[in-house]
């Protein structure tokens, strides 16, 4: 079988370590087809339009998709195609890997985010000259699927619950149904939860990463904290995200474009890679996506590394060493 | 003149720290009329009501209230308290002291937390079984407010500015108000601004918490972020706070009631002291907040120190030799 897979380097790095994880997937033994297409800033500048219909459409369709990164233009084309894909869960992991400079190297995280509501639900208006709102969404049958997600996940892997990251004390009602409906697909399954404050968490994730494990959390809590957990890895670089949905998902880097260093060749294209990786055990190939895990974390450990991380190979290096190892 | 400071311990530790903060306050050369009063879960299990009436009249009509912590009724308490002194901005020093284990040592910051709305405003809704809302709300008026405040606040003391954090890619008309509206004030008043995304903003202070100063933000963003530089500078136990309203303000520790220690008299009075010292500053007595401040700090590097910070002292040790050092 065939797996079509949307190409969407998008602008700045993206152009560069997007093409290094297609690299990377070539030099597997899978019958993959790679359809490019466009987005951001560039085809923007082009056509008046960040996220041509094409592109939303090959998205839409193609079994997974590879996002690189967008510039100023990265609201515009993200949020469009965490929709077309369907996609009700955001998975990204944040881990610390030896060898790599980490602010809490002891840090190993996997949050579970909400990834079609909160105050991404984007219902917004100027009332007045003076007042504005923003009418935040939060829905039983959204809480309901990612709380079976995440039970299916902590079963599937070695966890022994999650932790459900909320602010009912002062979103009683909507982060309210959030906890609760969490808490009871997690009971129905049983699968142990603690529930902790989202500042309590901020806290307490800084003080000591280890006391937690997987976190389930709505929307823009789960953008907050899981950069927050990046920082105490040591930077965005290393972070993989998937955009899971029923029928298909997108894979990004959780970095942006690194305009400073776009165009160089130096771009560090870990982050991209990886989360070829999670496509990979996305759509079955959990053997190859482990020896892509293992490759990276090997490179990252011994090099060549990339001027990020403090060596002076280029993308092109790292991305074969990377490939070497498979 | 005589200051009339209503004093509210609440529960758990606030009985042990806000005492201990009095204590340091009388054994100043300033006039000072003290009145106590409760609020939290105990006098809510007598009295069915989290906050008295009488305590909120008091706390609306002194000159300042000082304020401990309050357990599960947390947000039933200062919520309206804060509401109580029409406080507009929650002003959140985090930094790190010589001598404290710090995840980042070289933390120094200052929140100036927008206090009245934002999804605080907490206009919530239970729509149908499946959907609820929440009505965030951000008013230019509250922004300007806030703004001027934050200029007269890099006026007065040695800062080159302020950053704007605000999450306006995604909550474009309403963070998109608050930013514009801080930026244009600010440009009014020649103080410089940078503007940083609020999850880029979490990345960011992990890396390097130097490269920001003064951070100005909307209210719910400011909860998390500086309970995010809490674990920076090694927990909640050190971060004083004040809640500044036109005529009148409060002032509290970020931490909480600390149920495992409670009346053990072991509790850290430090962040409640120096919340004092901030209700001395906004009184008008600098000198006497600056010796309170440096007090602490002398102690803090010192000794004698409580259990949570390594050492063995009591509350009333470690408040004695802060009063030693006045
Ligand atoms: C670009 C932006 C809209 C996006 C988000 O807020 O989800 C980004 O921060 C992310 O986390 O992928
Ligand atoms: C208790 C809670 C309502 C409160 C808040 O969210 O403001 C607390 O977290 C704080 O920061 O003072």
């Amino acid at each position: 079988m065939t797996h079509e897979i949307a190409v969407i380097p998008g602008d700045g790095i993206g152009q560069e370590v997007t093409p290094a994880a297609v690299e990377v997937l070539e030099a597997l033994e899978i019958d993959f087809e790679f359809v490019e297409a466009d987005a951001g800033d560039a085809v923007k500048e082009e056509t008046g339009e960040a996220l041509p219909q094409e592109t939303y459409d090959l998205a839409a369709s193609a079994d997974a998709t590879l996002f690189g990164a967008a510039g100023e233009t990265a609201a515009d084309v993200i949020l469009p195609l965490r929709t077309a894909v369907d996609s009700f869960v955001n998975v990204r992991p944040a881990k610390a890997y030896p060898g790599i400079d980490a602010v809490r190297p002891e840090t190993d995280l996997i949050f579970l985010r909400e990834n079609t509501e909160g105050v991404y639900a984007g219902h917004e208006d100027r009332l007045t000259q003076d007042v504005s709102t923003l009418t935040r969404v939060v829905t039983e049958s959204a809480s309901e699927r990612l709380a079976e997600f995440a039970c299916d996940y902590v079963a599937g892997d070695d966890h022994d619950g999650f932790s459900i990251v909320h602010k009912a004390n002062v979103m009683r009602e909507t982060d309210g149904l959030f906890r609760d409906t969490v808490k009871s697909v997690a009971d129905e399954n049983g699968v142990e939860t603690d529930q902790v404050l989202m500042d309590a968490f901020a806290t307490r994730v800084c003080l000591d990463p280890e006391q937690f494990d997987v976190v389930v959390c709505p929307n823009l809590a789960g953008d907050v904290l899981s950069d927050l957990a990046a920082g105490l890895v040591g930077g965005l670089g290393l972070l993989p995200s998937a955009n899971i949905g029923p029928d298909r998902a997108l894979f990004e880097p959780v970095h942006g474009t690194a305009p400073d260093i776009a165009g160089e060749g130096i771009a560090n294209p870990a982050a991209t890679i990886v989360s070829a990786a999670m496509l990979l055990e996305y759509l079955g190939h959990d053997a190859e996506s482990d020896a892509v895990h293992e490759a990276v974390e090997g490179t990252l450990e011994d090099g060549p590394r990339t001027p990020d991380l403090g060596g002076d190979a280029s993308t092109e290096d790292m991305t074969e060493a990377i490939i070497d190892r498979l």
